[in-house]
């Protein structure tokens, strides 16, 4: 492939400018099938911030992932070309303006037909993504992964949080709700008014008790059976993982899912016709073991590596 | 309800005091059903110190918690109110002025009944409360969540230290040993007669290897049968959850319980009649993610939504 | 006096809810003199954020201070009644709702004659409460301790953001700059224009090396000279610290003043007329000794001394 | 028995030069059942670098365990006498050199018939250790928990390396590999030729994904029936277990085994004819809570116990 | 000498059980001339807790150290022998119990003529130590490194605490008030009686802003001629430092001493007749650097060389 | 210029790909004045290693600097084009094989007339960097920051380690060391021989006391001198700071200079002739705040500045 990580024989994975995996760092979407965007924007944070600092946590934590995914037995790079693309402007302290770079910034990545693993930064940034998705492919599904709905309407009297993105994006016709899925919700809630908001927006929300209770096969089950063929925009909020593994998260919810269960459902994935992904909300600062943002470095490379099944079984 | 929080769309959670969830802070026991207690002694501790600053740490975090428990589907300022009361005083370095000082602290709480959620501290504050307990309702039943038994004899020939409260309260006449039980008890010990002096003080020991080995489930069901309808003190120490999700504790024991199964427990208290509880041993200094005081701060959160449940169903 | 702390020999000093130095906290301003206010607003950040944890950190590392400053020999709480306000509603994300919440919570404080102790949150809360004091009081001479100057004009493109809030105070009329100075100014600049730009606005500008080479009683002559006897905000930064004393921040410069020299800069403050303080960008969470907050609360503790010193000669 | 810790009704666990578990640290093999040796060498480490410091932390942590076994029913100081040897000399920065000091230092207690409990340090040390084994043994099965294989051929062009030791035994015919098995194996790799890499050595290897999907209890019986009666070296890597409870160490991967599951593995082992033993990769600089050193020392403390139990039963 | 460290050509200084300096553990005082002894005891403490890991922390952080003093030209073991002598039992919780196992743990060391260079701990172990010392020599003159007096009367009522041992000691006649000095003090009091106090009982009160004034050579100069010929007995409290060098300890103020000032004070005991020492109240649980570890080894290492001095110069 | 960073008001300071400065990551020699180079090789290293992590931290931490020196009145890219060359390959765990790459990777740079700018890893490196410049200049001074000499003649009997690097470029003829100086030197030592070890080869020694008494302008001077117009190869080793400044590094020393004492020596090296640069043993995991990095990119920062001032008066 043309854009590849070095070898790890050559120099060790330690060493070097710290891209995703020491990929190049090359702002280009040309021979590319997947880019790595930094978008470290996290002014819509409601509690603990610092998720700005989540893109480079990521990106040295992924330099120790080799390019081999034994659970999805496959070699990403045997099939796919990825790039570092480096990171989005954004203003910090500005939401508007933010979402409007950010949106002007990946529709090159979208329009080019590259998928975008985007590194957050709060879950806020998720409603400029799709918008910029959802000008090349109209409203997607969405399979999102979080402790929280963010659905909620808005925060202090502001439309536009971490919180409300989901909300938001209904409201622009960004969703296919009816393909959509809200996977892990826990904790403390406002209501019984906070789950039902999100069923009533159109998403099917399978809670964290839920998920414990059926298990992660059923789980999977559920989650392609929802998606069935639709393009789909992938989120990944690090607070779905229990604080036991991800403690390095701005709002940790209690009773969450391991690393084997968070990969197990990631791998379940393998049919969804992905279009667009991020991963947000990793706070590094609280977490001297670098734990989280590796967690999150492997949910990437999973995913990464469903692509390239699909390529290899000439799905895309 | 008289006493609850603030909305939190008119301030962000992080603001403000520091109460238990941002709780008014009165010193009072009129038109209240529970209240918060921080008692901050740490002197009876044997290994790693430091729980003096619990109250502060719970009470930091539980500002992110809302009102409504999704696991028990009941807001819990719709039926009760809640003050925090604020630290009972207490004499650091000298136990038994200390309690004195706490059970002449907590009477006029129990006294009122209130139902009071003291933070540790470490377990040797238990002694004391268990005092004014009694002095209002006789020997009461225990529900001890721990990995340590608690009911050793003495440490370096003195009688009160965090390793010997449960030993003290049957000798001392202020526990219904018959209703009481230990659960979660591990790791290593002196000897047989460890485990062997509860059993023959009356205590059920629910040993975390027999709690994985029968599931929470059956947990649950074995407490429920055991406390009955006894007036009934829950006695929480975090080392009982794994040290996975709960390392900030002074003495962790590897092989406990998850946030997740620690949850579903609580959940099945739902029908005990609580007259009072504690939460003790959170030492945050080792624990630069807040987790461990988080994990404590939804324990009570969830025991206070049982109490809700009960009011609701008027039980109380 | 009315409102004080706890003695400390009721309780040990680690109890409690934390206050500001234990006191009684009432959103009063009868019988008050000074109030600390938390105003935990960090969207202006532009490097490492958390500031908005920063009241919480001060109010619990100045429980350790004691009510007598040796330094002045005074006894704060024979001369003055301070209260904790509490904090400020404020709206994380929205800069410009922020401000108008700021300074409409402050105004009451302002209009009463009482001096606040405003605590961030970063630095651009000052413009905000700025404006509350104008109001009353009309342009007033700045004390301004920093690394940095916040005169910049913008920061990508955006008006408001914590390097700014002193030219928009210019801008606004909101300072009397011929009696005002930036004193610690220090590290890498975009160019001599930065210096330069706050000369033009007015202020005497003493950079860091400068007070270095003249020293710190040369620097505290410096400062009363200029501000003489106009109406005085003392805005202090405590990145204007050295980091080895003030690591917590988030935009740390090397070669700053050490713990001694702030204390003796500070006391020569002793006759300058305070209508205001604020004292920001304590950041806890990179600091696991909590030194930064306890630096700035024995720099707050040293300005309450001064007013106490004044109102005890009359002058207050 | 001769050596033993001293009581801890004498003196606090805390207290005390810190050895393993308070043992007498005497240079000796005579009346000695079982022998720790720290041996902290960390040259051949690929990624984060430290476990020079494992063994400090392993020895303060095990403070906190008792004498008795509560999963094992077994009280080790009423059949086995044990010291704490010392640590090895070791010539950092020098692997070759490093060897030879670790085999010579190692020899006397392999020769004394005194199971050794080596501490790393990282995992190239396990050579230097077989070679001594199988001087007085022949070669020996293994088990090996771990998340890594550590049969890669070299790194950057050099034999000798955390991740080559087992192929470079296997070579050079210490380890009888019909009787050996790896456990635990995850996280991505350069190819499916790694895993097959083991396998054509004549591993057996039970992956992490495997394991799960079996269970604990499938997977004691495959151990223990791939060891059989074979003498066997038990090499526990930290970073077998996941990295919630072990974030303390130099290449974590998600997805493994929690406390529970792997103190149930462990005492899965109590059949097997241990010969000597190493527990490597403790990192403590990143794990301020010290919960990856106490796991790695209660893993020791459990197999001491199943030669406790074999002692009793006469079978050593 | 019979007893020094081993070569650290022999194997690394960061290897081995860890003494401090790595001297031999042996409890004994025959060919001695000075013993290191842990005394863990913290129940003293009114803040911040848990300097019962100080032992443990100053021994890792003193295998760094060589043994030739560059400061004082002396290679210590040309002149002394010197062991770990272990920790002396205390009871933790319970002051009155550990005063009396202290001074029994210490006496034989002082009765041999042995200089102890006792290790807290908190500070109210001192008490312990001058009745030891008291015993064999009558009232010695203290020269004492704090930013505390320790002269205060009781603590919530109790007579027996970290900031009371001074008095006590002066009540009980074991110190020569006349010849002794408090050094260093600083930060807010209760009042003008405390310095007053410690006046009253004779000590001279070198306060750390006087210090600052006249300089380290005068303040050298001042504790000379203060103590004369008189035994004399150290106690240096590690808050004596600046918090900048010295975060690691409970009760931080602001404004102290750097570690050349340190140093150089120090070593301007070099004529003082010392019969015993003491170093307290490291904390190391919140320096993750373990630098505050470090500048009490130093301290005591330059200690050790004066005594080194004395005996090459026939003094002792 | 060609290579600068790019405009802090285009995006934050905390975005983008980590380079240095933000500067562009391209392998080049043309057009470049300046090259920063990692070198993440710690095998050196004798006690807390880590500083492979070096390079990363400065470079993140780097971002922070704006592009002109208050100190110098300079902005560096009005003269100066540079780059970020990225790391030197090297081999973890063996130095010959490393000093061949580093030599091999150093030299196009050195040839081509670029100042490289070299950041360890530990202070081993600097020999092989000796070798290649010696390869194109012959000898050179060694203006050499440290609290250590790095003199020593071997460790466990090995030529080759962190503490040996001097003395084998002596050896190697790569030194002239009549125009060099070593400066900084403190803490204890094997003997008196050390420093005249250093003595011996040629070298001028300024210890820390004699800096202490001398004052840094005194320093200055010595050090200018000293060095004259000889082609000059500038060593920075981060623990010539002082602990409180940084505390990140693996071999710290009590009684160092603070950041303006440092930043003040460095600006006294205007008229050097520098032909090379290193700034080694920053070790990030241990100081949280990362201040030890950002000291040391300050000092780069100036050095920096230097050659654009000698650039701008035509000096090179």
């Amino acid at each position: 492939m043309k854009y590849q990580p070095p070898s790890a024989s050559a120099s060790p994975r330690f060493a070097g400018i710290k891209t995703f995996m020491r990929l190049p760092h090359v702002k280009t979407t040309e021979d590319v099938d997947f880019a790595i965007v930094g978008i470290p924007f996290d002014t819509g944070c409601c509690y603990k911030n610092g998720a700005r600092f989540g893109p480079d946590a990521i990106r040295i934590s992924s330099t120790l992932m080799r390019n081999y995914s034994m659970n999805l037995d496959i070699n990403i790079f045997d099939y796919l070309s990825g790039v570092d693309y480096g990171d989005l402007d954004i203003t910090p302290g500005y939401i508007l303006e933010s979402y409007k770079q950010i949106e002007e910034g990946l529709q090159p990545i979208i329009d080019a037909g590259v998928v975008p693993f985007a590194m957050g930064g709060d879950h806020s940034i998720t409603l400029a993504e799709l918008r910029a998705v959802a000008k090349k492919h109209g409203p997607v599904a969405l399979v999102h992964f979080d402790s929280h709905l963010d659905t909620w309407d808005q925060y202090w009297g502001q439309k536009y949080a971490h919180g409300t993105p989901f909300r938001r994006a209904c409201e622009e016709g960004l969703i296919d709700t009816e393909h959509s899925i809200q996977v892990g919700i826990r904790g403390s809630q406002y209501g019984p008014e906070d789950v039902q908001g999100s069923i009533d927006l159109g998403f099917d929300v399978l809670t964290a008790n839920e998920l414990h209770k059926i298990g992660i096969e059923e789980g999977v089950k559920r989650i392609q059976k929802r998606v069935g063929e639709a393009k789909t925009f992938l989120t990944f909020d690090i607070d779905f993982v229990d604080p036991s593994m991800a403690p390095g998260t701005g709002t940790i919810e209690v009773g969450g899912f391991d690393g084997y269960e968070t990969m197990t459902l990631i791998q379940g994935l393998r049919d969804v016709n992905l279009v667009a992904t991020d991963f947000v909300e990793v706070l590094p600062t609280i977490d001297p073991s670098g734990k989280t943002a590796y967690m999150c470095a492997n949910v990437m490379h999973e995913v990464i590596s469903i692509l390239a099944l699909q390529k290899k079984a000439g799905k895309r």
